[in-house]
């Protein structure tokens, strides 16, 4: 241990050439600050909120990363440094970290936390029991507010937190449509999450199905994407519906400004609400949130499909896979 | 009392044409059906909302009015024939009934009210203790929830709604900033309803007004337009702030599709909540809306700016004067 591997934004990305804009660099180790730890990480979240960092809109709820800077992202590994006492060496952590060998961090700013070790799947603690999962809870239960015969919608429904959405709606006895791309999704969604409906956006006529399969209109949308597709879902909302919104994939790229929802009208017609929510906000709020995420995982009604890239080499690999559509479940980088 | 005189939906009409698409004719009076009253009208009023009633789309919040009946719309007059207890010859009321000289309506359908005679201005029937008061109210206490404090921003603040809305909030305590067209509307607000702010929408850039003079950013919206306003609101909002969507103006007219916001994705970036609301969905409420407003109203903490056009037979210029912003305050019609 003398020597950290990581990767560098070099430059704001250009569409999905990633390549472009980071480089994989290898570094000595420094000494450690007063108050920081040193994480060795076991795995790396890939997730898509993490674009709009590389970006360089400063209006956005994080602000952008300065260029030159090691990227960050979620981490879980082992504490093998420490200098901050609540966080003693060989400690099991997750926080925000880098994309890196050796995460360094004040455990104030990362949100670092241990971590129970006797969870089956350690890896839960990105998924089911992790930010995915919160961002589900929060979601449907808390500002989609949906009540049990309900229906609700979610977008990117066999995605790490779509998948988690679909289970929890599930969970509080709602009727779930789950939207994703191509067949083998699909089969997921219906098979394994227990969806009711499962509507293939690359294939099918989203509007028209929900329109004949949902004929009192949804009560609940969970929105990780916006853009066609909400406007699809716009008129086929119930009276007094809620739109949750996760996430705006497509708006995270500031050279490619999200076109406005279509059908914003349906806010009056229909007197929805649309609200956005943002897992950081509640982090003060865990005892709401982690005992019925536990009680569901360890039901066996809350569990995640993970999608493993092996080597930190690999990272953007794997990211490009997860913003792109191409993995079920959690996109993983499985650094040691 | 023999004949009737009264506007005829001919046509969905083209834009602001409405010339070409209501026709005004007469007709002799025709027997009442049990339940239904005739009201002798005294005022109509002019309403935006009823410019999508006169178009096609059948997925607005009110059924298109069948092409052939009479023009419908808000009325105050007086009860000249009955056959329904409840409603005795000779009592003032309000309801929806038709631009016409004599209405005829089922009380129930109509949501007719007897109306107290003592306001010293009948006329505030439609106004501050109408439903543009219970909007106003609904809008600004219920739907964005100001706080003493805050900061409020209101379009078209000089219409009908929109003045009751900045007293509304500036009543609650909180701070306004008015957005309407021309310095007469500008100075209206300021120096007759109390806005701490004017911005002239024709000459102002709103957006870096917002920007320089609430550079907290804005709790609430309380939004009347949609469209290119709304983009200027959405990137100066405070975190979780609230767009209370009242109406839509540019959205009424099914020929010219409103565009989505621009700027959507500040529902995430902000976790703003919008919320659209109408008021018959309250009708039931009665009592939590009429004793704030007439406490205010009979305080002179709530009054509205009353734009009369005389005879019936010149409806058309007061509705075109209505939604075309060339009235200041609540637009009327004097029928007798």
């Amino acid at each position: 241990m003398t020597t950290n591997r990581f990767w560098q934004l070099d430059a704001h990305p250009k569409g999905d050439d990633f390549a472009s804009a980071l480089s994989f660099r290898e570094e000595a180790l420094q000494p450690l600050a007063e108050g920081q730890v040193r994480i060795a990480a076991q795995w790396l979240s890939m997730d898509a909120g993490t674009r709009m960092w590389m970006s360089p809109r400063t209006d956005g709820y994080q602000p952008p990363l300065p260029l030159g800077a090691k990227m960050s992202g979620l981490v879980i590994g082992r504490v093998v440094e420490t200098r901050d006492p609540a966080f003693p060496e060989g400690t099991l952590v997750r926080g925000f970290g880098q994309w890196a060998d050796y995460s360094v961090v004040t455990p104030a700013e990362a949100g670092l936390m241990a971590l129970d070790e006797s969870l089956p799947d350690l890896r839960e603690h990105f998924g089911a029991l992790g930010m995915n999962g919160w961002t589900a809870l929060l979601g449907v239960r808390d500002t989609a507010r949906i009540q049990p015969g309900q229906w609700i919608a979610v977008s990117a429904a066999a995605g790490a937190t779509g998948s988690l959405a679909v289970q929890v709606a599930r969970n509080l006895g709602a009727n779930v449509v789950g939207i994703a791309g191509g067949p083998a999704k699909c089969a997921y969604l219906t098979e394994e999450l227990g969806a009711d409906i499962a509507i293939d956006y690359k294939a099918d006529d989203i509007a028209a199905r929900l329109a004949a399969e949902v004929p009192g209109g949804l009560n609940a949308y969970f929105d990780n994407v916006g853009g066609p597709i909400l406007d699809a879902i716009l008129p086929n909302m119930a009276l007094f519906g809620c739109i949750a919104v996760c996430g705006l994939v497509a708006a995270y790229d500031a050279d490619k400004p999200l076109p406005g929802p279509a059908r914003y009208d349906q806010v009056l017609m229909k007197r929805l609400r649309i609200e956005g929510f943002f897992v950081p906000d509640h982090f003060h709020r865990a005892e709401e949130f982690i005992p019925p995420l536990r009680q569901w995982h360890d039901e066996g009604r809350l569990v995640s499909r993970f999608d493993e890239t092996p080597g930190l080499e690999n990272t953007l690999a794997a990211y490009a896979k997860m913003l792109g559509g191409g993995a079920i479940g959690k996109v993983l980088v499985k650094v040691a």
